[in-house]
């Protein structure tokens, strides 16, 4: 997607071409600066600080990662405690375990002097492979934006999103923001609500940012007010991301799609939530033992921004002492979804659906 | 209630006997501030500015204005003046038109010459008669704590709080807080959750500062995670306010506290709202004609907090150019609600409720 005019990705090979470029999103949106990460304690800490995050990103953030921490020792045991240390770092995004066991599959076999060439390799397939998804994700859930335009082409189609599903948190194109590109591109009026999705602010710090860039037309609001839109008529659909998806169609995603789901049900708004295969956690059955991460409390008592001169500082919102929970994410349950939109085609939030769409997991899931 | 712990009430009468004393709430919990009201126009700008915010609070400080106005003209197009503009500061908050009502009804009757005294007795009564509704208030939710404390002896009660409804909203002891502080000083444990309430953060900078001032344990949480909170049965009881009831047992209230009604309704958890009776609406039967304030952009584009260097400032969140809406108030639907709490009892959300605890209304709001 575009940033400053310009076709961008979110990770890429730097010219030297072992160091890993990536843009450090907790600038956003406020200043464009790259990074390069040169060890894996870096890849480590580029996920743990969300420089990068999203997941899809961090799978090949975590990939690279393992390229990088190969360079320098490409024993089983180096290869063992890489994948021990990136998987650490984020507990909930099942595509940051997903991308390393992968690695480890692909590196066990090859000879430790090929191991490092290997892993960029698979890092870069794993990456491509993700455009790829993406791409798909969002000629999928075009056809959903299709058929409302035309249902009323009296006004532009109205899309709710939460955090930054976007191509930030891909490597191109996002999950939830794919079909929003791919329509906008096509030339359907569209108008998205962008959750301002507290404490890291990532609606208004990354997609409300992602469509400017693109020229896609939105608004930023609180993320109180989503329910009040979609009372008022003026949600035609909701489409959100997520970090781990269950066997059983339980969905884990940023903290407060929970309360989303349950507005669009009450309303009647279908809900949709985009994803890659690589998020779904076969392994698993509910969502209630999906791990939730617990944040730093100083997530919640502060908020970053940008002062009058251009300086990123953060403001105290709360007294001094004052304690606070955080919990990162929370889990949509099965019944709340109306459908999943993945790269093989659009399917119900539910064992069967997925299964229909991934019949080869028949045994997996079983 | 205390602060820095001096028993204190949020408006008074300074010591020149006209001039009216507020606390300056937009530099709240990081300055307490005091202002002086001398006009009716500051008494309207101390409104418009959520100087002073809340909905009981607002209709005290009408009443003050009213009485300012007096003053200087005490004419019956200087009284129809005055209630008209103090009327327009905020829409939807119904004590305001209830207090603004009742001073007409009071002054039209009285000479001019004896104006000016009587709206100043009036306004005095109206506060006094605030804090006795809100202890009442307290008192009677004090039995629902109680209930919850016994079943579950081991742990603290725990209750989820959105926006502020507390004594800073009102003159003294709060609506939803009024429980709260009157359970907490009868010895019971508590815990509060305290939602940080975007855009303006009324649960961070008023209700996380109220109990801390008066003591009782509470966390701050961002609007998104009470939802996570009740999925863990982590929440034995919702309390809010209110800024208007209508007959039909409909609520409006801040922004997102439809959300959590929502959510309270999915996983069993008790929803009560704290009301006095100046907040029922009884010539309106539908919540969704309550007209619902549009506030400004950049209370959403921008969030005000403390520098490490103690200065009171406020950072964008979001890109230069990036647009916002902004309702400040949402709707709770009768269904959603377990319960009223008001200073004559404890009632269910509907006109049968409603008039069983208020049975003069009965042709008020046939």
């Amino acid at each position: 997607m575009k940033l400053n005019g310009v076709p961008s990705r979110t990770i890429w090979l730097e010219r030297d071409g072992w160091s890993v470029g990536v843009i450090d999103q907790t600038l956003l949106p406020h200043q464009v600066v790259r990074a390069a990460l040169r060890t894996v304690e870096e890849a480590a800490n580029a996920i743990r600080s969300m420089q990068v995050r999203g997941a899809p990103l961090i799978g090949v953030t975590a990939a690279y990662g393992v390229a990088l921490a190969m360079r320098t020792d490409p024993s089983d045991e180096a290869l063992d405690e890489a994948v021990r240390f990136l998987a650490a770092q984020r507990p909930t995004a099942v595509n940051l375990q997903w991308a390393l066991e992968d690695l480890r599959e692909t590196l066990m076999p090859v000879a430790a002097n090929a191991r490092a060439a290997a892993a960029y390799r698979r890092a870069g397939q794993i990456a491509e492979e993700d455009v790829e998804t993406c791409r798909r994700i969002g000629a999928n859930g075009l056809s959903l934006i299709k058929a409302l335009a035309e249902r009323n082409s009296s006004r532009p189609v109205r899309i709710l999103t939460h955090c930054n599903a976007g191509w930030l948190a891909c490597v191109d194109w996002g999950t939830a923001t794919s079909p929003i590109y791919q329509a906008h591109d096509a030339g359907i009026p569209l108008h998205v609500w962008v959750d301002e999705t507290r404490p890291r602010n990532q609606g208004a710090a990354l997609t409300a940012f992602e469509l400017k860039e693109h020229g896609v037309s939105h608004s930023l609001i609180v993320d109180n007010a989503g329910g009040h839109l979609m009372q008022r008529g003026d949600v035609d659909i909701v489409i959100v991301g997520t970090d781990r998806v269950t066997a059983g169609g339980d969905v884990a995603n940023k903290i407060g799609t929970y309360l989303k789901a349950l507005a669009a049900h009450d309303n009647g708004v279908p809900f949709y939530v985009a994803l890659p295969y690589s998020t779904i956690d076969w392994g698993l059955e509910r969502g209630e033992d999906i791990p939730i991460e617990e944040r730093a409390a100083d997530e919640v008592l502060r908020v970053q921004g940008r002062l009058a001169n251009g300086e990123i500082t953060s403001v105290a919102i709360a007294a001094d002492g004052t304690t606070a929970r955080n919990p990162g994410f929370d889990v949509t349950p099965a019944r709340l979804v109306t459908g999943f939109i993945t790269e093989r085609g659009i399917c119900s939030a539910s064992r069967d659906g997925l299964l229909s769409l991934y019949p080869e997991k028949k045994s997996a899931a079983a």
